[in-house]
C-alpha cells in the first residue's frame, strides 16, 4: 500500500518508512499508509518564508483574490473525485458536500470579499488618521503588514477539505504562506486535495506545503513571526500553546476545540408551531450530518421543562426514519464514524454522559445498517439522552464527538444564562423561537460565552444556513474551553495574519507610506484638470480649487422650491433663529454640494466615468445667504480594478467660506478610466 | 513602617505581616514595606465578577466614559501629592508628569473616544450587516459583550501611575472590572494613587481592585471569562503564559516584554541637516528620560556608516550636559534607577553589550551627581556604545534597561531591515529622515517587526509627541520577544476586553439585538410623521414613504443650469450613450438625493434640529428623464447624548425609481430633541 507523500520545500517526499496503515470508515480496508519519516520540518518552514512569502507578497490583495478564485473554480471541475474518496472516511454524499463544496465555497468567498473590502495595494490601512496635535503636523495611522513567517495549521479529521480550506484561504490573501498539517484518519483526502492544488499551477511556489503524518520537531522551528492554528482536542491544543517554542516567541496561537454546544427552543414554540418542528428537524440534522462528528453540532438541547416530553417524542420519531449504513448506498442518511478508536472513544464519553442522564433514543452499543458490516465499519447508532437534573455536570463537560445529544429541560432565562456558561465557553449556539424579545434575552445572555449564535424562526427557516455551518463571512471560534480562538470572519481572519502597525508622522509621510492622500499633505494644483486624467496619469494628492460662488438668498429660496426641501431653517428667519445650531437661515446642505459639484467638475468627455457614491459626509459650519463658498477636490486613492478598464478613484472634497472655515466634509467617489481613449 | 494596604472584596485589607522593605531610589530610606499576605485572591477575582461586573454592565459606554472623565479630572487636582511620591522612584519632575500626567490622559482619551465612536448602549456591533441569503430573509451581524470575567493587569515597575491606568482604561469603557497588581519596587505610589481613586467614590463598588504584594495563587483561579495583561521581562511573560490554568481555560493573555527598539537616521540626514540634530536630541532624551528605564527607549541606534563618527560626538556632547543627581534638585535632568538591584541588572546587561562594542561616553561604573549620595541612591551614567560590527548578536539581544544605547552602522536599507528583524520583535521603532521615500521604504520593511513607529522630520518635530510615548489612540505593544501583545490602540483596546459574537437570524430579529434597524426588518408608518417625533417617542423602524416625484429633462437641465455642474452624462446624449455605465442621458446624483429629500421633509418646526451629514452614499441605477422617485426614510440608530437636551438619529433611505429597483441608498444624520417642546 501506498504512503501518502508531503509536499514541502518546493518537491514530493516520499517518505522511506512503511508508515501507520489508514483504514476505510464503512469497510475496514486499508486505504494508504502515513509518515512523516524524512521530512525536514525546519527546512519546509524556512522553504515558505524564504520563497512562499517573498512572491505572495508580491502580489496584491486583488491579484492574491484572483488566483483564489481561479482555484476555487479549479476546485470545484474535481469535485466529484474528492466526493469518491470522501465516502472513505464514512460520510454520505451530503457529508462530503458539507466538506468539499463547503472548502471551495470559503476560497471563492474570500476572493470576492478581499475584493470588494480590501484595497489592490499590498500594505492595509487600518482605521481612521488620528490627530496627535493641534497644528495638525502630527498625525497617525494603522497599517497592516504580512508576518514574514509561514502559517502552520494543524487540522481536524472531520473536514479533510474544508478544514484546511478555511485556514489557507485568509493566510494567503493576508500574503502568508501556508503549511497544512492534517490528522492521520483522513489525510488521504487531504493528501489528493493537495495534489489537485499543486496540479493546477496556480499557487505561487512555497504558498502551500503539506505533511502527512506526525508533526515530528516542526513547533521547534517556529518563530514570532510564524502562526499556529489548531483544530481538534482540547488536550492537544494545550499541549501546543504551552510549547516552549510558541510560548517563548510570543507565536500567534489559535485553536477551535472542545465545544458543549447549546441550542434552545423558546417557550413559545409548543408542539404545532412551525419552532417547535424546526428545532426537532434541526436537532436530528445536527445530530447525523457527519454522524455528529461536527465540532459545532448541538450536544445540549435546553427545551422548556413542559416540552420535554414532546421534544422526546417528536425527535425520536424522526431519529427512527434515519438510514445508517454505507454512505454510498442509495437512502442512508447516516454513514460511519471515521474509525473504530473513534467509535471506541463515543462509547467511553457516553458512559460518562449515562451517568447523568438516561437514554431516549438509540442503543450506544447496537445498530441497524444497510450495505455495510456494522462491526468493520465504525457504524454507532445516533443516541438522544435525556438528563432530568439539569444542575449535573456531565452534559456541560463531556463531549461525545458523535451522532449524541442530551436534551435538559430549563424554566427561566436566568437558568438558561447560568446552566449555558457552564460549558465554558463554545463555538456555536443556536436559538429557536418566534419570539424577538426571547431571542434578544438569550443572545444578549450568552453571548460572552459564544463565537456564534442563530436565531431560528419562521422567518429565516428557508434561507438560514443552519446551526452547524460556520460561515467564511463570520468568526469561527469561542472562548474558554471552545479554544479561544477565531478564525474566519471575513477580513477579521485576514488581519489575523497581519502585524498591525501605528505609523506616526507629518501628513506628508504618512500618504508617502499608505500611498493615500492624507489631510494636511502636499496638494498637486496644475493647469490640467485632474478630471482630465486616467489612472496612469492621476497621483495622489492632484487637486483642483474652484469658486467662490456666492449662495444669495434667492438661490436658497429658489432651491427649496425646486426640490420641496421647505425645511424652515431655510425658510422662516424667525424659527431658523430658534433652533440651537443657526441663528439663522441657512442654506440646504443638499444646495451646498450640489454648488461644489457645480464648480469641481469639468464636463466634457473624459476618463472620469461616474460619480457612484459620497463617504463621510459633514455638515460642519452653517451657511448663511451671503456666504461664498470655494472648494478643493483632491484625489485620495486610487484603485485599479485588476479585470476592467477602470478602477475607483476617491477624492477628499473640502468646501470653505471666504473666511476660510470649513463648511461641508466628504469623499467623493469616482469611476475613472485606467488609460485615456 | 507601615505595610501597604490591598483593596480587594470591597475594602482595605491591612496584610499581617511585617512584609519586605521597599527603599527610596534616591536616598536609600524605606518608604514602605510590603505584603500580600492573608489576600484571599479567589474570593477577590470573584467579587469583581459578581459586584463588579454586574454594576459595570448596567452602564452604557457614555455613561461608563463620562466616570471615566470625572475621574481623570478629579486625579488631576492631586497631581501634586503623586508628583512627590513620584520622585522618591528616582523621577524628575520631566519623569514624573510623563508617568502622572500620560495616566490621567490615558483616562480622558478613552473617555473623549468613546464618547464619539461608541453608541450610547450596552452592546457594540462590530462591521457590516452580512447578507447570507438571496432573498434577504437571513442576515448576520457581529456584536461584541462584555467578558464575564476579571482583568488581572500585572503592571511593571518603571510607570507605577500610567502603567495601570492604561490597562484600567480600555477595560472600563468595556464593563469588565479591573484587578490591579503593580510591580512591588514602586507600589507604594500606585497604592496611593488607588487610595484616591477609591475616595473619589467615583467607580462602581468592584470596578477596581489592588493587590500590593506577590501575586500569591492569583492566576490559579482565573477562568476562560477572565484576561490577563502583564508587563515587564519576558521571563515572567512566559512563565505566566504558560501557566496552567491560562492555558487550560484559553486564557486571553496580553504581554508587553523586552524590546530592542530601534532609531534610524536617514543617509540625508547629514550634520547641519534639522533632522540630523532631532536624530541626535531624541537619542539622548530617549536615554535619560526615566533612566532609559522605558520599554520604548531606543536600545539600537541605527546611523549610516559614513556619519556614525559624526553622531557619535554630537550625541556625546550633548550628554556630557545632562545634569544628574537628586530629582528635586533645580537644574537635575537625570534621576535614579528605581532601585539599586536594577542598577546592578543594568550592569550585567553592559558587560554582555561591551563583549561587542565600546564606550563612546559614560562610565558604566561611576557617575558625578548632585544633591545625593551616587552610593546610596541607585544612579548611573548614561551610557552610549558603539558597536563597529552590525552582525554581532548582542546589541540585537540584550536589553540594558537603563541609559544605555548603542550605536550601529549601517549601509542599505536592506541590510537596515534584516537588521532590525534580528531584535524579534520591538514596541517602537523610529526613522529620523527629511526623504519620505527613504521613511516608507523602512516603515513597510520593518512594520512586521513593530508595534509603532514614529518618523520624524522637519514638518512634524514641533507636534510630535516623540518616540518612547505610548499614544492612547494607538496600538501599544509588539510582536515576538515584545510579548505579542497590543494594548490601547482607542476602540481596539476595548475591544479585546469583549466577546464578539456573530449573530445570525432573519433581519427582524438582528433589529432586536443589536437595537439597531437592518434592511428587511419590520416598518412601522404611522399617520404622525417621524420627523415629529422626539427622541422620547421615536422608535427604530418608524419610516415615512414619500411620491412619487417624476424627473423631467427639463428638471435635468434646470439643475445643471443652477448649479452649474454640466458634466456631459446630464447634458449630451450622445456622449452619454458612449458612457459604459448609463446609455443616455441620467440625472445628477446631487439631484437625486436633493429631491428625496424634498420628499421626505417635514418642513414645520418640530424635533428634527439639523442633518449634520450623509453617510455611505451610493448611486446603484441610472435615473432617466421620466423615471419617478419615491424615497422611504427609516429610523435606523437613535444615540441620546448623556449631557445634551438632543441626540443622534441615523436614518436609512433608500430611493426607488417606478419599477421599484434602488436608485440611491444612504444614512441620513440628524440630531433631535430628547423631549418635544
Amino acid at each position: 500500500m501506498a504512503v501518502l507523500r508531503s509536499y514541502v520545500s518546493g518537491a514530493w517526499h516520499t517518505p522511506d518508512a512503511e508508515g501507520v496503515p489508514l483504514h476505510d470508515a464503512v469497510t475496514g480496508d486499508e486505504v494508504a499508509r502515513i509518515s512523516s519519516a524524512g521530512v525536514d520540518m525546519g527546512a519546509a518552514l524556512e522553504h515558505g518564508r524564504r520563497v512562499g512569502g517573498p512572491a505572495l507578497r508580491e502580489l496584491t490583495f486583488h491579484q492574491r483574490a484572483a488566483i483564489l478564485k481561479s482555484l476555487g473554480l479549479y476546485l470545484r471541475e474535481h469535485r466529484d473525485e474528492l466526493y469518491a474518496l470522501s465516502a472513505r472516511t464514512g460520510a454520505t454524499l451530503g457529508d462530503s458536500k458539507f466538506d468539499v463544496d463547503g472548502g471551495m465555497g470559503v476560497l471563492l468567498s474570500y476572493a470576492s470579499k478581499a475584493k470588494r473590502e480590501l484595497p489592490n495595494d499590498t500594505v492595509y490601512v487600518d482605521g481612521a488618521v488620528e490627530p496627535l496635535s493641534k497644528g495638525g503636523t502630527f498625525v497617525a495611522q494603522h497599517i497592516a503588514t504580512p508576518l514574514r513567517g509561514v502559517a502552520v495549521q494543524i487540522n481536524a479529521f472531520n473536514f479533510p477539505v474544508w478544514g484546511p480550506l478555511e485556514k489557507f484561504a485568509p493566510a494567503f490573501i493576508a500574503g502568508v504562506p501556508s503549511l497544512v498539517k492534517p490528522a492521520s484518519q483522513t489525510a488521504y483526502l487531504t493528501a489528493r486535495l493537495v495534489e489537485l492544488i499543486v496540479e493546477s499551477g496556480l499557487l505561487p511556489e512555497g504558498a502551500l506545503q503539506f505533511v502527512a503524518g506526525s508533526a515530528g520537531d516542526l513547533l521547534d522551528h517556529v518563530t514570532g513571526q510564524d502562526l499556529v492554528s489548531f483544530t481538534g482536542s482540547a488536550s492537544t491544543a494545550q499541549h501546543l500553546r504551552a510549547h516552549p517554542a510558541v510560548v517563548r516567541n510570543s507565536v500567534r496561537f489559535n485553536a477551535e476545540a472542545d465545544s458543549l454546544n447549546l441550542s434552545v427552543l423558546g417557550p413559545d414554540a409548543k408542539p404545532g408551531t412551525t419552532e417547535f418542528d424546526l428545532y426537532v428537524k434541526q436537532l436530528v440534522t445536527e445530530m447525523t450530518v457527519k454522524a455528529g462528528q461536527k465540532c459545532t453540532a448541538i450536544r445540549r438541547a435546553f427545551v422548556p421543562a413542559e416540552l420535554i416530553d414532546d421534544v422526546a417524542q417528536a425527535a425520536s420519531e424522526r431519529l427512527a426514519k434515519v438510514t445508517i449504513g454505507n454512505p454510498t448506498s442509495e437512502g442512508v442518511r447516516m454513514g460511519a464514524l471515521a474509525s473504530l478508536e473513534q467509535r471506541e472513544e463515543v462509547r467511553r464519553s457516553l458512559k460518562s454522559l449515562l451517568d447523568a442522564g438516561r437514554v431516549v433514543f438509540g442503543d450506544p452499543e447496537r445498530v441497524d445498517v444497510v450495505d455495510a458490516d456494522p462491526e468493520r465499519g465504525a457504524f454507532i447508532s445516533p443516541v438522544l439522552l435525556r438528563a432530568d437534573d439539569p444542575d449535573r455536570a456531565e452534559p456541560h463537560e463531556v463531549e461525545a464527538f458523535g451522532p449524541v445529544s442530551t436534551l435538559i429541560p430549563f424554566t427561566s432565562v436566568d437558568q438558561l444564562v447560568g446552566l449555558a456558561a457552564r460549558g465554558q465557553g463554545s463555538l456555536a449556539g443556536s436559538v429557536v423561537t418566534g419570539d424577538a424579545a426571547f431571542a434578544r434575552e438569550v443572545v444578549i445572555g450568552v453571548a460572552p460565552w459564544h463565537g456564534r449564535l442563530l436565531v431560528l424562526d419562521a422567518d429565516d427557516a428557508k434561507e438560514s444556513t443552519g446551526h452547524g455551518s460556520p460561515m467564511p463571512q463570520l468568526v469561527h471560534g469561542g472562548p474558554g474551553r471552545a479554544g479561544g480562538g477565531e478564525e474566519m470572519g471575513g477580513m477579521r481572519g485576514v488581519l489575523h495574519h497581519m502585524q498591525r502597525t501605528a505609523v506616526q508622522g507629518s501628513p506628508k509621510v504618512l500618504a508617502a507610506v499608505t500611498g493615500r492622500w492624507v489631510d494636511g499633505a502636499d496638494r498637486t494644483t496644475a493647469e490640467v484638470h485632474p478630471f482630465r486624467k486616467s489612472l496612469a496619469e492621476l497621483k495622489i494628492g492632484d487637486s483642483v480649487t474652484a469658486g467662490p460662488r456666492t449662495v444669495t438668498l434667492a438661490d436658497i429660496e429658489h432651491f427649496a422650491e425646486f426640490t420641496g426641501d421647505t425645511f424652515y431653517a431655510h425658510m422662516d428667519e424667525e424659527a431658523a433663529a430658534a433652533n440651537p445650531f443657526f441663528g439663522g437661515r441657512v442654506a440646504h446642505g443638499y444646495l451646498i454640494v450640489s454648488f461644489a459639484a457645480g464648480l469641481f467638475v469639468s464636463p466634457e468627455p473624459g476618463p472620469v466615468l461616474a460619480n457612484y457614491g459620497l463617504e463621510n459626509l459633514r455638515f460642519l459650519t452653517p451657511v448663511f445667504p451671503g456666504d461664498a463658498l470655494t472648494v478643493t477636490l483632491t484625489a485620495k486613492q486610487i484603485t485599479p480594478r485588476e479585470n476592467a478598464e477602470y478602477g475607483e478613484v476617491r477624492w477628499d472634497a473640502e468646501v470653505t467660506k471666504q473666511d476660510g472655515t470649513s463648511v461641508a466634509r466628504y469623499d467623493v467617489l469616482t469611476l475613472v478610466e485606467k488609460e485615456a481613449k
